[in-house]
Protein backbone atom coordinates (compact mmCIF):
# COMPACT_ATOMS: atom_id res chain seq x y z
CA UNK A 1 0.00 0.00 0.00
CA UNK A 2 1.14 3.52 -0.80
CA UNK A 3 0.64 7.12 0.95
CA UNK A 4 -0.51 9.77 -0.50
CA UNK A 5 1.72 12.34 -1.31
CA UNK A 6 0.80 16.11 -1.19
CA UNK A 7 3.10 18.96 -2.88
CA UNK A 8 2.60 22.32 -1.72
CA UNK A 9 2.79 25.40 -4.31
CA UNK A 10 2.66 28.94 -3.96
CA UNK A 11 0.80 30.73 -6.97
CA UNK A 12 2.28 34.26 -7.37
CA UNK A 13 -0.42 35.29 -10.33
CA UNK A 14 -4.41 35.74 -10.74
CA UNK A 15 -3.71 33.00 -13.80
CA UNK A 16 -0.40 30.68 -13.83
CA UNK A 17 0.62 27.78 -15.16
CA UNK A 18 3.37 25.72 -13.12
CA UNK A 19 5.33 22.64 -14.07
CA UNK A 20 5.47 20.32 -11.32
CA UNK A 21 6.84 17.25 -13.63
CA UNK A 22 10.08 17.03 -10.92
CA UNK A 23 7.96 17.13 -8.20
CA UNK A 24 5.56 14.39 -9.36
CA UNK A 25 8.60 12.77 -10.86
CA UNK A 26 10.83 12.27 -7.60
CA UNK A 27 7.73 11.38 -5.16
CA UNK A 28 7.42 7.83 -8.04
CA UNK A 29 11.00 7.54 -7.41
CA UNK A 30 10.87 7.94 -3.57
CA UNK A 31 7.85 4.91 -4.22
CA UNK A 32 10.19 2.22 -5.56
CA UNK A 33 7.06 1.68 -7.57
CA UNK A 34 8.10 0.19 -10.88
CA UNK A 35 5.03 -0.53 -12.70
CA UNK A 36 1.80 0.88 -12.11
CA UNK A 37 -0.16 4.27 -12.41
CA UNK A 38 0.35 7.02 -10.78
CA UNK A 39 -2.99 9.72 -9.91
CA UNK A 40 -2.03 13.27 -9.45
CA UNK A 41 -5.18 15.28 -7.77
CA UNK A 42 -6.13 18.98 -7.28
CA UNK A 43 -8.46 19.12 -4.22
CA UNK A 44 -8.69 22.78 -4.89
CA UNK A 45 -12.44 24.28 -7.03
CA UNK A 46 -10.72 27.24 -9.01
CA UNK A 47 -7.56 25.63 -9.72
CA UNK A 48 -7.07 22.41 -12.46
CA UNK A 49 -4.53 20.38 -14.03
CA UNK A 50 -3.55 19.43 -17.35
CA UNK A 51 -0.34 18.19 -19.33
CA UNK A 52 1.40 20.09 -21.84
CA UNK A 53 4.25 21.50 -23.86
CA UNK A 54 7.24 21.95 -20.97
CA UNK A 55 9.68 23.68 -24.11
CA UNK A 56 8.45 26.71 -25.60
CA UNK A 57 6.95 29.16 -22.36
CA UNK A 58 4.96 31.16 -25.38
CA UNK A 59 2.32 27.84 -25.37
CA UNK A 60 1.68 28.32 -21.96
CA UNK A 61 1.43 32.28 -22.67
CA UNK A 62 -1.27 31.48 -25.34
CA UNK A 63 -2.74 28.96 -23.50
CA UNK A 64 -3.26 31.60 -20.67
CA UNK A 65 -4.40 34.00 -22.68
CA UNK A 66 -7.01 32.18 -24.70
CA UNK A 67 -8.69 30.70 -21.80
CA UNK A 68 -9.70 34.18 -20.59
CA UNK A 69 -11.03 34.91 -24.09
CA UNK A 70 -13.30 31.53 -24.07
CA UNK A 71 -14.10 31.83 -20.30
CA UNK A 72 -14.18 35.89 -19.86
CA UNK A 73 -13.44 36.86 -16.17
CA UNK A 74 -16.80 39.28 -16.66
CA UNK A 75 -19.53 38.12 -17.61
CA UNK A 76 -22.64 38.79 -15.28
CA UNK A 77 -21.84 35.99 -13.58
CA UNK A 78 -24.22 35.84 -10.30
CA UNK A 79 -21.30 34.40 -8.01
CA UNK A 80 -20.21 37.01 -5.19
CA UNK A 81 -17.41 36.15 -5.13
CA UNK A 82 -16.21 37.20 -8.32
CA UNK A 83 -14.81 34.10 -9.24
CA UNK A 84 -16.93 32.05 -11.67
CA UNK A 85 -14.60 32.39 -14.58
CA UNK A 86 -12.19 30.70 -12.26
CA UNK A 87 -14.53 27.55 -11.33
CA UNK A 88 -15.36 26.99 -14.88
CA UNK A 89 -11.93 26.87 -16.15
CA UNK A 90 -10.78 24.75 -13.57
CA UNK A 91 -14.05 22.40 -14.67
CA UNK A 92 -12.97 22.52 -18.25
CA UNK A 93 -9.03 21.54 -17.55
CA UNK A 94 -9.98 18.83 -15.10
CA UNK A 95 -9.08 18.03 -11.44
CA UNK A 96 -6.94 14.90 -12.43
CA UNK A 97 -4.34 13.41 -14.48
CA UNK A 98 -3.51 9.79 -14.73
CA UNK A 99 -0.11 8.93 -15.77
CA UNK A 100 1.68 5.36 -16.62
CA UNK A 101 4.16 4.30 -14.69
CA UNK A 102 7.51 2.02 -16.60
CA UNK A 103 10.26 0.71 -14.92
CA UNK A 104 9.95 3.61 -12.02
CA UNK A 105 9.40 6.42 -14.00
CA UNK A 106 6.49 8.79 -15.58
CA UNK A 107 5.83 7.49 -18.94
CA UNK A 108 5.16 11.03 -20.50
CA UNK A 109 5.59 11.91 -24.17
CA UNK A 110 8.86 13.68 -24.80
CA UNK A 111 7.47 17.28 -24.91
CA UNK A 112 4.85 16.53 -21.90
CA UNK A 113 5.22 18.26 -18.82
CA UNK A 114 2.22 18.25 -15.60
CA UNK A 115 0.83 21.51 -15.49
CA UNK A 116 -0.51 23.04 -12.30
CA UNK A 117 -3.18 25.36 -13.65
CA UNK A 118 -4.00 28.14 -10.87
CA UNK A 119 -6.97 30.35 -11.91
CA UNK A 120 -7.56 32.54 -9.02
CA UNK A 121 -4.37 33.53 -6.71
CA UNK A 122 -2.20 33.67 -5.95
CA UNK A 123 -2.91 31.88 -3.44
CA UNK A 124 -0.96 28.46 -1.12
CA UNK A 125 -2.50 25.79 -2.87
CA UNK A 126 -1.57 21.64 -3.19
CA UNK A 127 -1.55 18.52 -5.08
CA UNK A 128 -2.07 14.91 -3.89
CA UNK A 129 -0.13 12.28 -5.34
CA UNK A 130 -1.28 8.79 -5.27
CA UNK A 131 1.06 5.41 -6.56
CA UNK A 132 -0.70 1.81 -7.63
CA UNK A 133 1.37 -0.70 -8.06
CA UNK A 134 0.39 -3.34 -10.92
CA UNK B 1 -11.70 -7.33 -6.06
CA UNK B 2 -14.54 -5.28 -6.06
CA UNK B 3 -17.54 -5.16 -7.87
CA UNK B 4 -18.58 -2.02 -9.87
CA UNK B 5 -21.40 -0.11 -8.19
CA UNK B 6 -24.41 1.60 -10.14
CA UNK B 7 -25.89 5.26 -8.96
CA UNK B 8 -29.06 6.06 -11.27
CA UNK B 9 -30.02 9.74 -11.58
CA UNK B 10 -33.43 11.08 -12.40
CA UNK B 11 -32.90 14.68 -14.59
CA UNK B 12 -35.58 17.10 -14.29
CA UNK B 13 -33.72 19.86 -17.21
CA UNK B 14 -32.58 19.91 -20.08
CA UNK B 15 -28.83 21.50 -18.21
CA UNK B 16 -28.56 20.30 -14.74
CA UNK B 17 -25.47 19.98 -12.53
CA UNK B 18 -25.98 17.25 -9.79
CA UNK B 19 -24.43 16.18 -6.71
CA UNK B 20 -23.33 13.15 -6.22
CA UNK B 21 -20.57 13.66 -3.79
CA UNK B 22 -23.12 11.33 -0.74
CA UNK B 23 -23.79 8.63 -2.78
CA UNK B 24 -20.65 7.85 -4.17
CA UNK B 25 -18.96 8.33 -0.24
CA UNK B 26 -21.35 6.00 0.49
CA UNK B 27 -20.40 3.32 -1.54
CA UNK B 28 -17.02 3.85 -0.56
CA UNK B 29 -18.00 3.20 2.92
CA UNK B 30 -19.81 0.43 1.81
CA UNK B 31 -16.58 -1.20 0.02
CA UNK B 32 -14.46 -1.09 3.17
CA UNK B 33 -11.42 0.15 0.91
CA UNK B 34 -9.69 2.36 3.61
CA UNK B 35 -6.66 3.22 0.64
CA UNK B 36 -7.03 3.35 -3.06
CA UNK B 37 -8.20 5.08 -5.45
CA UNK B 38 -12.19 5.40 -6.76
CA UNK B 39 -13.19 5.99 -10.45
CA UNK B 40 -16.59 7.53 -11.35
CA UNK B 41 -18.05 6.69 -15.36
CA UNK B 42 -20.52 8.08 -17.21
CA UNK B 43 -21.40 5.49 -19.76
CA UNK B 44 -23.33 8.29 -21.61
CA UNK B 45 -22.40 10.69 -24.28
CA UNK B 46 -24.78 13.41 -24.02
CA UNK B 47 -23.88 13.90 -20.33
CA UNK B 48 -20.49 14.44 -18.04
CA UNK B 49 -19.15 14.48 -14.74
CA UNK B 50 -17.18 17.08 -12.56
CA UNK B 51 -15.81 18.46 -9.61
CA UNK B 52 -16.84 21.74 -8.46
CA UNK B 53 -17.94 24.32 -5.87
CA UNK B 54 -20.40 22.88 -3.28
CA UNK B 55 -21.47 25.91 -1.41
CA UNK B 56 -22.98 28.64 -3.25
CA UNK B 57 -25.53 27.69 -5.86
CA UNK B 58 -24.70 30.28 -7.87
CA UNK B 59 -21.00 28.65 -9.23
CA UNK B 60 -23.59 26.25 -10.53
CA UNK B 61 -25.95 28.62 -12.36
CA UNK B 62 -22.70 30.69 -13.49
CA UNK B 63 -21.26 27.17 -15.02
CA UNK B 64 -24.23 26.09 -16.46
CA UNK B 65 -25.13 29.26 -18.24
CA UNK B 66 -21.30 29.94 -19.34
CA UNK B 67 -21.27 26.92 -21.23
CA UNK B 68 -24.07 27.73 -23.03
CA UNK B 69 -22.30 30.51 -24.43
CA UNK B 70 -19.05 28.37 -24.93
CA UNK B 71 -21.20 26.17 -26.75
CA UNK B 72 -24.46 27.36 -28.41
CA UNK B 73 -27.40 25.10 -28.85
CA UNK B 74 -27.97 25.74 -31.99
CA UNK B 75 -24.30 26.39 -34.27
CA UNK B 76 -24.97 25.65 -38.19
CA UNK B 77 -24.85 21.30 -36.22
CA UNK B 78 -25.17 18.78 -38.71
CA UNK B 79 -26.60 15.92 -36.25
CA UNK B 80 -29.63 15.87 -37.30
CA UNK B 81 -30.91 14.51 -33.18
CA UNK B 82 -29.84 18.34 -32.78
CA UNK B 83 -27.91 17.55 -29.51
CA UNK B 84 -24.86 18.52 -30.82
CA UNK B 85 -23.84 20.97 -28.43
CA UNK B 86 -24.72 18.55 -25.59
CA UNK B 87 -22.52 16.07 -27.15
CA UNK B 88 -19.76 18.80 -26.80
CA UNK B 89 -20.09 19.97 -23.68
CA UNK B 90 -19.77 16.25 -21.98
CA UNK B 91 -16.82 15.74 -23.80
CA UNK B 92 -15.39 19.12 -22.53
CA UNK B 93 -16.66 18.18 -19.19
CA UNK B 94 -15.28 14.86 -19.22
CA UNK B 95 -16.30 11.28 -18.72
CA UNK B 96 -15.20 9.81 -15.63
CA UNK B 97 -13.42 11.22 -12.18
CA UNK B 98 -10.53 9.66 -10.37
CA UNK B 99 -10.64 10.68 -6.94
CA UNK B 100 -7.88 9.45 -4.31
CA UNK B 101 -9.32 7.47 -0.65
CA UNK B 102 -7.84 7.86 2.22
CA UNK B 103 -8.84 6.29 5.75
CA UNK B 104 -12.20 4.97 3.61
CA UNK B 105 -13.39 8.48 2.32
CA UNK B 106 -12.88 10.28 -0.33
CA UNK B 107 -10.26 12.81 -0.34
CA UNK B 108 -11.98 16.03 -1.56
CA UNK B 109 -11.29 19.22 -0.58
CA UNK B 110 -13.35 21.56 1.68
CA UNK B 111 -15.31 22.82 -1.33
CA UNK B 112 -15.67 20.26 -3.71
CA UNK B 113 -18.50 18.10 -4.31
CA UNK B 114 -18.68 15.46 -7.49
CA UNK B 115 -21.24 17.03 -10.10
CA UNK B 116 -22.62 15.04 -12.50
CA UNK B 117 -23.61 17.12 -15.93
CA UNK B 118 -26.95 16.87 -17.91
CA UNK B 119 -26.39 18.41 -20.85
CA UNK B 120 -29.85 16.98 -22.73
CA UNK B 121 -32.37 16.07 -20.24
CA UNK B 122 -34.94 15.21 -18.72
CA UNK B 123 -33.50 11.73 -18.52
CA UNK B 124 -32.75 8.64 -17.01
CA UNK B 125 -29.29 8.50 -15.97
CA UNK B 126 -26.74 6.29 -14.74
CA UNK B 127 -23.16 6.65 -13.17
CA UNK B 128 -20.50 3.45 -12.40
CA UNK B 129 -18.58 3.79 -9.71
CA UNK B 130 -15.45 1.71 -8.78
CA UNK B 131 -13.27 1.38 -6.26
CA UNK B 132 -9.34 0.25 -6.62
CA UNK B 133 -7.60 -0.62 -2.75
CA UNK B 134 -4.01 -0.25 -3.11
CA UNK C 1 1.83 -6.93 -13.26
CA UNK C 2 0.31 -5.73 -16.85
CA UNK C 3 2.86 -4.89 -19.64
CA UNK C 4 2.14 -1.15 -20.92
CA UNK C 5 0.51 -1.64 -24.80
CA UNK C 6 0.87 0.85 -27.28
CA UNK C 7 -1.14 1.65 -30.32
CA UNK C 8 0.37 3.49 -33.39
CA UNK C 9 -2.09 5.94 -35.04
CA UNK C 10 -1.74 7.67 -38.41
CA UNK C 11 -3.97 10.32 -39.05
CA UNK C 12 -4.29 11.87 -42.51
CA UNK C 13 -6.07 15.30 -41.37
CA UNK C 14 -5.03 18.53 -39.65
CA UNK C 15 -7.55 18.03 -37.21
CA UNK C 16 -9.40 14.37 -36.63
CA UNK C 17 -11.34 12.24 -34.62
CA UNK C 18 -9.95 8.45 -35.08
CA UNK C 19 -12.23 5.59 -33.39
CA UNK C 20 -9.57 3.68 -31.17
CA UNK C 21 -12.60 1.57 -29.24
CA UNK C 22 -12.00 -1.76 -31.18
CA UNK C 23 -8.39 -2.10 -30.78
CA UNK C 24 -8.26 -0.93 -26.73
CA UNK C 25 -11.31 -3.34 -26.43
CA UNK C 26 -8.73 -6.05 -28.65
CA UNK C 27 -5.75 -5.13 -26.02
CA UNK C 28 -8.36 -5.58 -22.89
CA UNK C 29 -9.40 -9.40 -24.15
CA UNK C 30 -5.35 -9.93 -24.60
CA UNK C 31 -4.19 -8.98 -21.39
CA UNK C 32 -7.26 -11.79 -20.02
CA UNK C 33 -7.57 -9.44 -17.23
CA UNK C 34 -11.59 -9.83 -15.90
CA UNK C 35 -12.25 -7.07 -13.14
CA UNK C 36 -10.17 -3.86 -13.73
CA UNK C 37 -9.57 -0.49 -15.22
CA UNK C 38 -8.01 0.40 -18.11
CA UNK C 39 -6.33 3.59 -18.54
CA UNK C 40 -5.84 4.96 -22.02
CA UNK C 41 -2.61 7.80 -22.57
CA UNK C 42 -1.77 10.07 -25.31
CA UNK C 43 1.99 10.78 -24.82
CA UNK C 44 1.34 14.15 -26.88
CA UNK C 45 0.82 18.23 -26.96
CA UNK C 46 -1.67 18.88 -29.50
CA UNK C 47 -3.67 15.71 -29.81
CA UNK C 48 -5.75 14.67 -26.78
CA UNK C 49 -8.39 11.98 -25.95
CA UNK C 50 -12.46 11.40 -25.36
CA UNK C 51 -15.27 9.38 -25.87
CA UNK C 52 -18.29 10.04 -27.47
CA UNK C 53 -21.20 8.92 -30.10
CA UNK C 54 -20.19 6.23 -31.88
CA UNK C 55 -23.53 5.98 -34.49
CA UNK C 56 -23.80 9.15 -36.38
CA UNK C 57 -20.23 10.89 -38.04
CA UNK C 58 -22.05 14.03 -38.06
CA UNK C 59 -21.10 14.43 -34.34
CA UNK C 60 -17.55 13.81 -35.17
CA UNK C 61 -17.48 16.72 -38.00
CA UNK C 62 -19.89 18.95 -35.36
CA UNK C 63 -17.53 18.41 -32.56
CA UNK C 64 -14.74 19.10 -34.94
CA UNK C 65 -16.16 22.33 -36.20
CA UNK C 66 -17.62 23.50 -32.85
CA UNK C 67 -13.53 22.99 -31.09
CA UNK C 68 -12.69 25.29 -34.18
CA UNK C 69 -14.67 27.97 -33.23
CA UNK C 70 -14.15 27.88 -29.28
CA UNK C 71 -10.46 27.84 -30.01
CA UNK C 72 -9.67 29.40 -32.91
CA UNK C 73 -6.64 28.57 -35.26
CA UNK C 74 -5.44 31.98 -35.73
CA UNK C 75 -5.96 34.67 -32.06
CA UNK C 76 -2.61 36.74 -32.02
CA UNK C 77 -0.71 33.61 -30.34
CA UNK C 78 2.86 34.47 -30.07
CA UNK C 79 4.30 30.17 -30.44
CA UNK C 80 6.39 30.35 -33.37
CA UNK C 81 5.21 27.13 -34.48
CA UNK C 82 1.78 28.06 -35.24
CA UNK C 83 0.04 25.41 -33.31
CA UNK C 84 -0.86 26.68 -30.25
CA UNK C 85 -5.01 26.06 -30.83
CA UNK C 86 -3.88 22.72 -31.54
CA UNK C 87 -2.18 22.44 -27.91
CA UNK C 88 -5.28 24.15 -26.16
CA UNK C 89 -7.59 22.13 -27.98
CA UNK C 90 -6.05 18.98 -26.77
CA UNK C 91 -5.83 20.48 -23.15
CA UNK C 92 -9.62 20.83 -23.72
CA UNK C 93 -10.50 17.52 -24.20
CA UNK C 94 -7.80 16.00 -21.92
CA UNK C 95 -4.76 13.51 -22.90
CA UNK C 96 -6.41 10.58 -20.90
CA UNK C 97 -9.39 8.44 -19.84
CA UNK C 98 -10.14 5.70 -17.39
CA UNK C 99 -12.88 3.12 -18.53
CA UNK C 100 -13.71 0.18 -16.14
CA UNK C 101 -13.86 -3.44 -16.85
CA UNK C 102 -16.17 -5.85 -16.05
CA UNK C 103 -15.75 -9.22 -17.36
CA UNK C 104 -13.22 -9.19 -19.52
CA UNK C 105 -14.52 -5.86 -21.92
CA UNK C 106 -14.85 -2.28 -21.14
CA UNK C 107 -17.90 -1.38 -19.50
CA UNK C 108 -18.53 1.77 -22.00
CA UNK C 109 -22.34 2.88 -22.42
CA UNK C 110 -24.20 1.66 -25.60
CA UNK C 111 -23.39 4.99 -27.82
CA UNK C 112 -19.83 5.22 -26.35
CA UNK C 113 -17.03 5.04 -28.53
CA UNK C 114 -13.17 6.21 -27.59
CA UNK C 115 -11.32 8.82 -30.15
CA UNK C 116 -7.58 9.80 -30.69
CA UNK C 117 -8.44 13.63 -31.12
CA UNK C 118 -6.04 14.78 -33.75
CA UNK C 119 -5.74 18.45 -33.60
CA UNK C 120 -1.93 18.86 -35.67
CA UNK C 121 -2.03 16.41 -38.37
CA UNK C 122 -1.50 14.94 -40.41
CA UNK C 123 1.24 12.82 -38.17
CA UNK C 124 2.04 9.16 -36.70
CA UNK C 125 0.71 9.49 -33.30
CA UNK C 126 0.46 6.63 -30.61
CA UNK C 127 -1.40 5.82 -27.55
CA UNK C 128 -0.31 3.64 -24.49
CA UNK C 129 -2.96 1.73 -22.76
CA UNK C 130 -2.60 0.08 -19.61
CA UNK C 131 -4.66 -2.27 -17.51
CA UNK C 132 -4.81 -2.76 -13.88
CA UNK C 133 -6.47 -6.00 -12.35
CA UNK C 134 -8.59 -5.02 -9.06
Amino acid sequence: MQQIYTIGIKTGQPAAMIDITKEVQKLVKESEVKQGICVVFVPHTTAGITINENADPDVVRDMTMEMNKIVPMKDNYNHMEGNSAAHIKASVMGFSETILIEDGRLLLGTWQGIYFMEYDGPRFRKVYVKILEG
